[in-house]
């Protein structure tokens, strides 16, 4: 559901109705059931709720289950006290609860994967859970120690090296160790979910030119540098540090226009593209990345026990309960989701086990 | 020229050849007579070349100095020890001797504009000249104290705040002061240059998520949105601070998709766009600009008494001397600068004054 003040429970509702979502899995809110009920009478009329307390009951509608939404109820807190558009202690504890909810779920094999609603860093704080965001969150609560955020669009893929962190603190905060961690973590998503079998990853600079020789920064020869030759003693096809103002258009690139990068050594296979591209900084990889417009790019928490999603904009509390809220980018994230799972969509000949999918609301 | 042990001479002398460059302007080389001599005999075969002394002798040429690249021979020292990718102090200092020749004629008005070939920031720091790039050189050749980097594409026009700096330096750079600053440099470029009457500016914030009201740094109510709100003050029409990863995809948003920035309001103009972008540092604001692709991007020096402009490329020594160098950025460079020097194009019937424009080499 995500936080309640924002445009999550509008998101949700609106995403369960497409069509698409519909025929590729079986979809779950995990949220407050009022809220979601309300959310539903006021922004699409007629559709039928159930209230699930076993998973196994979604099992059991049937055809049912494709006409209506299921909710699993997850929160008690006295829903009439939420406002649109006002962050409070209460709303972020509901938006806390469903994700804690989803999470048991999701490690129990209860639901094959969770796709997260916006919520409010700042709601999590006045709920008492110090965590900067959904991700730490779920590492937090599925005891994990090495995760990364993975951001999908239609033309990348990024992983972020340091996310919700000031810019004065991510020179400090990056090291050889974290970035290799980043690369391994990412070889491996690509590998596991994204059936690439040997995936070549292009890996940012910090500075400037990539530091123009120590002119401007020696982050890359100090830590970068020395990651990227460590991945590729593990076997990881990793290449860099490049430019970040010029690895993002590699693509479009003939080789030989690429401005020399502080004297690394620039390789010949540039033109073929990265699987994907690991980015010190959170703007470094997004501004790229949401280039190709809101509701397109795909956040994935890699490195989880669990597969989880989420659509790339915020709470949005400006136009929180107007009806005017764009479900497309919640629609991408429970595609991925299922695409992720590997629950063969509905309809088709194959003969796989019974496809489960969680939306948390 | 640039630097002779970059591709410099060779885009400078194919750029020349282009039809469009013959008629919007007539170009003047700036550089060694022996190294352009030669860059044209390896890459180009017969064209004719001509040392000029005082451009006036340009002019006496008539429809000659259309067939012809006019050289000004501006450095004496010995082009034979010059080699292709090697940076060196004489590399360094002839690509110096053309800059400082070249802003002298900018000065006397002799040549309307000029346009900078790449050269080593390596190299001028070898020649003795302390200067992070041409940017900041130029800067101390015309005694100017206020200036910025305006960076134009096809979609965006950038103006940097802070340029050639580690990313560790970038927060500790910023003030409320400089910031202020490079949006009257902008808003008085955008008037004076590109005929936009009350240019609409809107400004980058540092942090992810715009600090996500300080969660994630501060800089944002510290300098940035007073900056801002000092420059409304003086009737400049400027706008954020907005994340970085929404800004420059703005354009094709529909309003209500904005995540809400820091709790810091936003206007419903939005959607009509900003005639200039202030991004806060380097990468900020060139991996949106490139990402159109390399040579479509021109970089201006604003602030300036004289008119100057650049490609976006630089010296790529790897491919130095191999002919396989793409002058179009070179000639998207020359264009705009005879754009904004307002000479009428050749054939035109518009009697203006006489055009000229020197080509630094």
């Amino acid at each position: 559901m995500g936080d309640p003040a924002g445009i999550g429970p509008e998101v949700v509702v609106k995403a369960l109705m497409d069509k698409k979502v519909r025929q590729s899995c079986h979809p779950l809110v995990f949220g407050s059931y009022n809220i979601i009920f309300s959310t539903v009478k006021k922004f699409l009329g007629r559709v039928n709720l159930r209230k699930i307390t076993w998973v196994e009951e979604m099992a059991e509608g049937g055809k049912d289950s494709k006409e209506c939404i299921n909710v699993f109820d997850c929160t008690r807190f006295n829903h009439t006290k939420v406002r649109p558009g006002k962050i409070t202690k209460l709303s972020g504890r509901m938006a806390a609860d469903c994700v804690i909810y989803a999470v048991q779920f999701a490690l129990s094999d209860q639901i094959d994967a969770m796709v997260t609603a916006p919520l409010s860093k700042k709601g999590l704080h006045l709920a008492g859970y110090d965590f900067p965001g959904h991700t730490e969150f779920l590492a937090y609560l599925t005891a994990t120690q090495k995760f990364a955020m993975m951001f999908i669009s239609d033309r990348y893929k990024v992983v972020l090296v340091t996310t919700h962190l000031a810019l004065s603190e991510v020179a400090k905060a990056i090291s050889k160790k974290l970035i290799l961690e980043k690369i391994i973590l990412a070889e491996e998503a690509l590998k596991k979910y994204f059936g690439v079998k040997k995936p070549k990853i292009g890996v940012c600079a910090l500075n400037p030119h990539a530091g123009e020789g120590g002119i401007f920064g020696t982050e890359e020869k100090k830590f970068i540098l020395p990651a990227i030759k460590l991945a590729q003693k593990r076997g990881i096809k990793t290449f860099g540090p490049y430019p970040s103002d010029t690895i993002f258009r590699m693509v479009s690139l003939s080789n030989h226009s690429i401005p020399p990068s502080a004297g690394l050594s620039l390789s010949p296979r540039l033109s073929q593209g990265f699987d994907c591209i690991v980015a010190m900084y959170h703007d470094q990889g997004l501004i790229p990345l949401k280039m190709g417009g809101v509701g397109n790019a795909v956040n994935v928490t890699i490195g989880l026990p669990i597969i989880r999603t989420s659509p790339d904009f915020g709470t949005a509390l400006d136009i929180a309960g107007k009806g005017i809220a764009d479900p497309k980018g919640m629609i991408n994230a429970i595609l991925l989701a299922a695409q992720m799972s590997k629950i063969p969509p509905f309809g088709s000949e194959s003969q796989g086990r019974r496809p489960k999918a969680g939306v948390k609301r």
